[in-house]
């Protein structure tokens, strides 16, 4: 017998049929006798309705009404997966966040978990009963409602997971696992059977949209056995999906050198001229943009120059480029540069691999293969596990394919 | 400063601009110095949804899931009201049923109200916030959610004005108050400022579908002044719509004997021809019916005949008109009939008011003025404050007009 939390994203919670699928899933992991409890999403589609509501309502809502108001989206499915399950045969009950409780901090529409308080629960699964549970949703002190930010319900999940002591954290979704990169670049991309979390973590937060960041994170620290695998496909072999572990679990055998190739077009370069290459002047450039709130990524500062002056390059968030601009551009005497120049006709191109750290090789490789191509690298970062260039953005697929099978990641046929 | 709850049904509610006028018709209490608590119900035609939801998901669904499933639409009304509150100036916030908590009984689906904890909502009005409360729902024990039965919400808003010791309970609705028949098939109807608990009963009972009948019991319990006012319809006038209220309220001058004519095609006659006229008989056709959930109405029984035998005519509601003969038809050795006999094509056409209770001759005038025009009366029932009798349902329009009349019911004008 082993213990699992199962998490539903919201296509497939959309509609009576999809629901009963699941159940149909669920069962089966009870019927193998199994303790189960699942997290499930809003109806795709529903938490965007309630989100507009809020919004319509005003621009400048009360976040703590937008989490009574949003937060039932996930009520709904997990009252109805319940009923759904009972219909399949399957004892089961749902529990909202205020009634397990699941403690968060104050941070309405982006709180934190905090302690999850799991004797109820354990009591209804001695019992023998699926708790089917709103993934996304809390309750904060003065037990008011609140919600964890979009895309909340994985990492409710891995919370769950990490409070019940679960054996393995599965997580449906529309994608059947964790590619070496995104198959609509490299049709020769093949699904890892495994990745470790900070290969996962590089791999998602560089456009790999399988999981939440913030949940990776949190399995990592938690020691969660998370697996991905698809909704729609089915099948018993417990090996489908990819499982997201630590390295410790990676056999040698296992072990790659790189795991996978990550792109990322959201980025925007920004390169000051001129700036006096004196002590504090780096400070004096990025102090302002994190007051902003602006994540600075990837940074570089030539050689100076004769006259005592360097030039600094770094990306943000294309997002936040207006931003950043405004904010150097109001601290332009402090720091001291003479031009700003901005390009968001950029993408950077990681590679990935806890193997790396002992093979001194990788970036060499990655430097040539991506030079007799003609790509120029404008900028280059590292990392233990991962080296990544920013490349003009034409270039991405292109840069994507010959690293792939520079780095021997191309299956032996597509359909692999 | 007076306390006061008032009550919006879902076509108040439905969309953010129906509920951006509730805000500012809540306000205006607010600006007149009143504390306010406010019961919403949830978006018209969102219970309908959430309640098709369950049927799909399964016809025997678990009544506990059920209730959290539909009890969703009433929080997220609460949520977007507290909100546009807020963007009208108004201090606001909502309390769920089992944020207050408001304690039901375990009857999930359709629970009854019992103690509401108003300590935390006490001290958010001295604060000078609103309370927006979602109707409709509240918790039992386990602290399970639950839910009042259709049309809970009016119950909501006066169980909230007696545990708050509220002094009205204004409940707004698609109507501008209670009238003295329906002004469809009477545009001389008259709408009546003040109406009795009991009579409110009688007409609400028998179709004149304004409030739920059992917020109606509920407010007669508990003495509480209930308004019925139109939400569509501005001006600040506080005698618009019907006060109802207990019968010492009402003062001579403005007590009438009759306040209206009701009536009622939802009902079907049964007749059971021969049942032996012995003690205990009757007895045997009623258990049976009571031990089913079926609620018989009229019943008369015919003078016997020399056979010591005796008809016996009865009505129940149309909807279990099927049940009931089934029910009858498996009694009929006990009961001893030799025949039964059914017709929906009936109306029970009811004549109210608690000035009757002086004056015999009410039913003396209903009786001729139907028999003038030729209107057969196949039962008679009567009570303290009323006097119902059961009719072919193609003279339902006629016999409400007549009757209109003949008591001096009838508006000087058409318009008023």
């Amino acid at each position: 017998m082993a213990r699992i939390v199962m998490k539903f994203g919201g296509t497939s919670m959309a509609g009576i049929e999809r629901i009963r699928h699941v159940a149909a899933r669920v069962k089966r992991e009870v019927d193998a006798d199994n303790e189960v409890a699942v997290v499930v999403s809003a109806m795709a589609g529903e938490t965007d309705r309630l989100v507009n509501f809020c919004r319509e309502a005003s621009s400048l809502y009360d976040p703590r009404e937008y989490d009574v108001v949003v937060s039932s989206g996930e009520q709904i499915t997990s009252g109805l997966l319940a009923i759904a399950l009972q219909a399949a045969g399957v004892k089961a009950r749902s529990w909202l966040g205020w009634q397990l409780p699941i403690r968060t901090s104050d941070g309405h529409a982006s709180a934190r978990i905090g302690e999850i308080d799991t004797t109820a629960l354990n009591a209804s699964l001695a019992a023998g009963e699926v708790a089917v549970i709103p993934g996304f949703q809390g309750v904060a002190s003065g037990e008011r409602v609140t919600t964890l930010g979009r895309g909340g319900s994985d990492t409710s999940a891995v919370a769950m997971a990490a409070a019940m002591k679960a054996d393995r954290c599965d997580i449906y979704t529309d994608v059947d696992g964790v590619y070496t990169t995104d198959p609509r670049i490299v049709p020769r991309a093949r699904k890892l059977s495994k990745v470790t979390y900070e290969e996962m973590l590089e791999l998602a937060s560089v456009g790999a949209k399988v999981l939440q960041t913030r949940s990776v994170g949190l399995a990592m620290k938690e020691k969660v056995r998370v697996r991905v695998l698809s909704s729609f496909e089915d099948g018993d072999e417990p090996q489908r999906g990819t499982l997201i572990v630590g390295e410790e679990e990676i056999d040698d055998m296992e072990r790659q050198l790189i795991t996978g190739i990550a792109h990322d077009k959201n980025e925007a370069k920004i390169t000051l001229a001129s700036v006096p290459d004196r002590p504090g002047s780096v400070a004096a450039i990025f102090t302002p943009l994190a007051d902003a709130g602006i994540n600075v990524d990837m940074i570089v500062q030539n050689v100076a120059h004769a006259a005592q002056s360097t030039d600094v390059t770094f990306t943000v968030p294309a997002a936040d480029l207006p931003r950043s601009l405004e904010v150097l551009g109001l601290n332009q005497a402090t720091i001291g540069f003479t031009a700003i120049d901005h390009d968001t006709r950029v993408a950077k191109i990681s590679v990935v691999g806890v193997g790396m750290r002992s093979h001194a090789g990788v970036a060499a490789t990655m430097f040539a293969t991506l030079g007799e191509r003609g790509i120029n690298i404008q900028v280059i970062t590292t990392s233990e596990i991962k080296v990544s260039v920013l490349i003009e953005e034409d270039y991405t697929e292109l840069a994507v394919r010959v690293l792939h099978t520079a780095y021997g990641l191309d299956a032996e046929d597509a359909a692999a």
